[in-house]
């Protein structure tokens, strides 16, 4: 099994101008090719750290590829710091001088500038990667002792070719991997990370592989299995069992797995039922049927909903009781029910969901506090209403409640029996 | 001048499965303070490679910074591999563990589970960093030469509030800082990153301090100003003039700076004009509303929206004639100036938007191809409406069609006197 790091080149990944996710793209690709990441690196564009950075990696691991620093300015020094840190000099390859050259009168209809020559000078004796995408040309150069330093270009667009046409098929010959990392995702909800632990924590220590890891998010948690084998069939073998047991043990919190999403998970199985959803939503702004609409045939069970903002709104176009308004206020299990009552009617859904809340920063008192939110559920047996108390600024208030209403909405979907007639 | 080293923890950023944007969100924050970043590292849940990556950075740096691995679960390591950095063991923090006692009842309504218990062990000698939104509590340990490990939660969320509001105020007293980076921010709309490049390019070559750069996102551009000064008054005084030239040269396109968004600015216009909005979404699904209501303080000019996503919501609540969509279909120039119009009114609006198209991936024809948006505007002049073909993938179909509809709120708000009667 072989192991290697990677570095990104550029000062203003250190300044937090940019966001790197060539790294994240460079350690998937190598993860589905069966080649272990130690770990990662951003240096600045420093000629001295980024070969101090690359040595260090040497001795660690089997090589390092690189992003960045392979452009004509005099910032970009990840060439030179190659040569430092493997102790060569740079050569010119006349393979990338001709593709330069050939580049600047097809692509770009002009001369090529003398500073661009200096970008077909590689460290000596490296593997030249080519760039069809633009002028900088990667290259794998070797140490002494047989390791590698892998770089190509930090955009994107010319990085992800040439690792995925050049440097993977190499890898791939060098180190003849015949080992896969496959995963499955299970997605939970309503369970907090402690609990999980404490359902299927044994699990961690005694499995290795499967690795199991728990990521949460936005107040959910998935569950990851690994499995590192050397077929997706011997990978099904190892993953099915312990995804039964898991399964098992976080029985009615697991919504979906992979690429489910919960909104996906609620059209899907409405779809199912052959039921349709209509919102009414306050304080979560359009957040409910945005989540919903992102996904790809949504109008099969989504029929629409209304933003009902001001009060104004929530009398005239969802039937709220203006009496009701006054006497408990927009926040209140009062108004919740009235208003997801009055989306089902108007909108002739099976079923309707409504939310209303402080979302703050203004408009909270001791007894309705920023975060106070109540949901509506309505459908074909009546209309039931839930409070939460969410923590945080607006913005997470509001994902909160818009995570929290799909949830209600999954939990609905589930238990409902397939078949209840929708009303008008 | 101080220099630290950011580690970020997590098999999954090794793995690919998550992009790592805790590491940019801290480095900028560090920028701003003034304090230097030597590299940034990313390591997975493995004790000793934690441990060995805080030593080898703590040797280069004054200090480190890692986020995630502060979790209730085994897999959770940052502490452990903090402590044998260090060379020190962990204890129980009352005060730590006496919060989380509070939030379990409070927030999460029940007894903490045991397995919490081993987020309230801090490295001997820390200090407590305090997590008003998650149970992980922070910290800042010591080494023995007096320099530091400063460890966060993972989660954006929790880790975002406890940077500015605990770690950076340690920092600044700590280092006492003399030098800042200030910037300044102009948000374009309508104007592509090679016009910009013609307007204001020359003035990119010329200036060292304060720096300029653009950043595209999202089919905007942003200029960004960056100035390295002693004081924030020194700033203000290297910005100002090329700010000053730089409005000038893009009159017109610029709709605000720094924390502005185009919907705050649109809401903001609406407000000095006394005017209201509503909002008729069918691909867009909410996204609309919800990028207005994201806005605190949005309801004095937003009045609610419909999300009529089926064609009997139309008919229904917006008064669309069934032969107009009969006729021309839901994606077209009738269509959308009745959603605009009947939303208006029914709201009792100044203004109201529409937007109809086909989001994709289904339901494209050769005549109305995937990403064909027809957008209305009704004012008390009337109505207009205007066409536009994305490109792109659903996801990116409804973010264009969305910044689209706003940027056309912006350009009316801008040229709309003030004090037109909104209507009923």
């Amino acid at each position: 099994m072989s192991k290697v790091e990677i570095v990104a080149v550029g000062t203003e990944l250190l300044l937090g101008q940019l966001v790197d996710t060539n790294t994240a793209h460079i350690a998937q690709a190598l993860a589905a090719n069966g080649i272990d990441v130690y770990a990662t690196h951003a240096v600045g564009d420093n000629r001295e750290r980024i070969a101090a950075t690359l040595v260090a990696a040497l001795q660690r691991a089997d090589g390092v590829i690189t992003s960045g620093g392979l452009g004509p300015t005099i910032d970009d020094l990840t060439k030179e710091a190659t040569c430092d840190a493997l102790g060569v000099d740079a050569v010119m390859n006349e393979e990338a001088l001709r593709d330069m050259h050939e580049r600047f009168s097809v692509v770009v209809g002009r001369e090529m500038p003398a500073n661009n020559r200096k970008q077909a000078l590689l460290p000596r004796g490296a593997l030249m990667l080519k760039n069809p995408h633009g002028s900088a040309p990667g290259y794998i150069a070797f140490s002494k002792d047989g390791k590698f330093i892998a770089s190509m270009p930090g955009v994107p667009s010319e990085m992800k070719p040439m690792l995925a046409e050049r440097l993977l098929p190499w890898l791939g010959e060098k180190f003849g991997s015949h080992s896969f990392i496959t995963t499955r995702t299970l997605h939970t909800m309503g369970i907090a990370e402690s609990e999980l632990d404490e359902r299927i924590g044994d699990l961690f220590a005694t499995q290795e592989n499967p690795k199991i890891a728990v990521l949460a998010h936005g107040g959910r948690c998935d569950v990851k299995l690994m499995a590192k084998t050397g077929s997706s069939h011997e990978a099904q073998a190892l993953i099915e069992p312990l995804e039964q047991t898991i399964r098992e043990r976080l029985s009615g919190v697991i919504f979906g797995d992979d690429d489910d999403t919960l909104e996906s998970v609620v059209l899907r199985g409405l779809c199912e039922r052959g039921q349709t959803l209509a919102v009414a939503e306050s304080c979560t702004g359009g957040r409910v049927a945005a989540a919903l609409t992102r996904v790809a045939g949504a109008s099969k069970s989504f029929v629409g909903g209304i933003v009902a903002y001001d009060n104004s709104v929530k009398i005239q176009h969802l039937g709220v009781q203006t009496e009701d308004l006054n006497a408990y206020g927009a926040v209140s299990s009062e108004v919740a029910a009235e208003m997801a009552t009055g989306a089902r009617e108007r909108f002739g859904a099976s079923i309707a969901l409504s939310v209303t809340g402080v979302a703050g920063p203004q408009g909270g008192t001791s007894e309705k506090p920023v975060g106070l939110v109540w949901f509506g559920l309505a459908d074909p047996s009546g209309v039931k209403t839930r409070k939460m108390q969410f923590r945080g600024d607006r913005e997470i208030v509001q994902q909160r409640a818009t995570a929290y209403a799909l949830g209600l909405l999954w939990k609905r979907v589930r238990q409902a029996e397939p078949n209840v007639a929708p009303t008008t």
